[in-house]
């Protein structure tokens, strides 16, 4: 199975850490080397990696500093002080779970490094497995919506789709303003061979009107136990045309966190020139205020069905 | 009453038609020089002025004509070459009205200068009474989301509401993909003192949701017979998110064409490199598929209040 690089956006080899620099992406295929924790925390808040990138970092991290450290005889103050730093990069991304189990398992005595590596290779098998199930919900010829990037998901299930001999294509927004769609989506989808067309944010409930869409398909940075989730700002206004449109739409989810509902998720509002300037180059009026949040809950009734990871410790 | 230069774009002076270059905004206030009717009707073509800025180009074009061919015995062959020369540019606007109106006027023998002179004369004197029965809606405080660019009548509705004491602030869309909202909206509601927040076109849901708008006002490029309108793409959303919040959504209209409904009313898809590239810098991968419907329709049932431009001929 050939995947997109996106599905596992980051490697560690000779305990360098080498993040795929998605905010490159579509130009240069590059990756970022990340030589120790600081510089791999400092990674996750400038958002060069995201989503899955982001809990595989935290765990590259981790067997990167139990690699510089394994002489040592006491390694607990050092991940403390790791997990601190990886729990303050970002506010709406839930890194506490994955920082407490690294922790938990040190307290226990357990195999750190098996630990770890272990359950890198059942979350890629699992997100694999997530893939197959999504790709049941649809059907020869539909035309799926998506918004921002799941990464590396959507060729996988296209994949899947083929081999039961269901031909698919996508519709992608581009996602303002950091354009994943169109920077990352469209790229993955493009480079797998698939039909792929761009819309503005905008155009939505356009192309739901003229019938073009079947299903939306969105991914999720967080899911609540009730099954709200916050994803890139915009997917709750897409819910919300779905349902009008009576469009089902699917939710790739990651584990759920410790939030009952969506409410008790903070949404990161991010520093407005991100939305005012586009790589370097201003899109507004000089002294012109943004708002900028960057997720957004789209609540559980807004969803038809939930495609969960289920991670077992 | 100080006008923004969106209210009046088009200035004829010299029998030389100045073009405010609204595509070059906010950078630069520059106007482009057209000498002839057919550099006119390529510059309705390329967008360099819009919606209002587009009705009064078409009689200064008509103004232009005249007053180079004063000498001429029989100028009705000409009006009509300029009159098909101009119903050619653009699908989705309807130009035929106004062509139709010079060319009765002509059959008819009247003072074809001082007619079109007094049409665009009270065409400003209704848009400024428009603005007037606008803030008429508006209380104290409100907070009114906008989307693309209503041609100056923005800031001349919150200067009839300043006369009330009523002292309102703004959100734009940035509208992609030209940016109307934040290269002209925001430009020429910061230019007035007014207090103005822009965000990207997938955050509508998110800023009603939080409480933020009291109320959307947008334009309309087209207005059909029975309160359907036209307008530019991401319109349509944005009123059916109005409809769900349970926010007045008003709409500041054209004076209404022949068609009968918004079925009537054709889209124009323009090219897809519009969408693609921004200023010549690419945002998306090679070789993939983009779709720009430039306007949308939005059902008069979504629509709280029409302010109507009632033009009497």
């Amino acid at each position: 199975m050939k995947f997109s690089p996106l599905f596992w956006p980051i490697k560690l080899q000779n305990n360098i850490i080498y993040i795929l620099d998605e905010t490159l992406l579509p130009q240069k295929l590059n990756y970022i080397r990340v030589k120790n924790f600081k510089d791999g925390c400092k990674a996750i808040k400038e958002m060069k990696t995201r989503a899955v990138g982001q809990v595989i970092l935290v765990f590259y991290i981790f067997l990167q500093v139990l690699r510089q450290n394994k002489n040592k005889k006491n390694i607990h103050p050092i991940l403390k002080q790791v997990a601190r730093c990886i729990n303050a990069t970002r506010p709406t991304l839930s890194f506490r779970m994955l920082t407490d189990m690294v922790l938990v398992w040190a307290k226990q005595g357990a195999p750190l490094e098996e630990c770890m590596l272990g359950f890198l290779d059942m979350l890629k098998n699992k997100r694999i497995q997530q893939a197959k199930e999504a790709s049941k919900l649809i059907q020869d010829k539909d035309v799926i919506l998506t918004h921002c990037n799941i990464s590396g998901l959507l060729p996988l299930i296209a994949e899947f789709c083929r081999r039961e001999n269901k031909h698919i294509s996508f519709f992608v927004t581009e996602t303002r303003p950091y354009l994943q769609g169109s920077r990352l989506t469209a790229w993955e989808l493009k480079r797998a061979g698939l039909d792929v067309t761009i819309i503005t944010d905008n155009m939505a409930a356009q192309v739901m009107q003229e019938g073009k869409i079947n299903k939306v398909i969105v991914g999720a940075d967080h899911l609540a136990q009730n099954g709200d989730i916050a994803n890139k700002i915009g997917t709750y206004q897409i819910a919300l045309l779905a349902k009008y449109f009576k469009i089902p739409f699917y939710c790739i989810c990651p584990p759920a966190s410790g939030a009952k509902t969506g409410k008790q998720i903070k949404i990161e509002i991010r520093p407005q020139e991100e939305l005012l300037e586009y790589q370097g180059m201003r899109l507004a009026p000089k002294g012109v205020k943004a708002y900028y949040p960057a997720f957004d809950i789209t609540p559980h009734e807004l969803i038809t069905r939930h495609i969960y990871l289920e991670i077992s410790r």
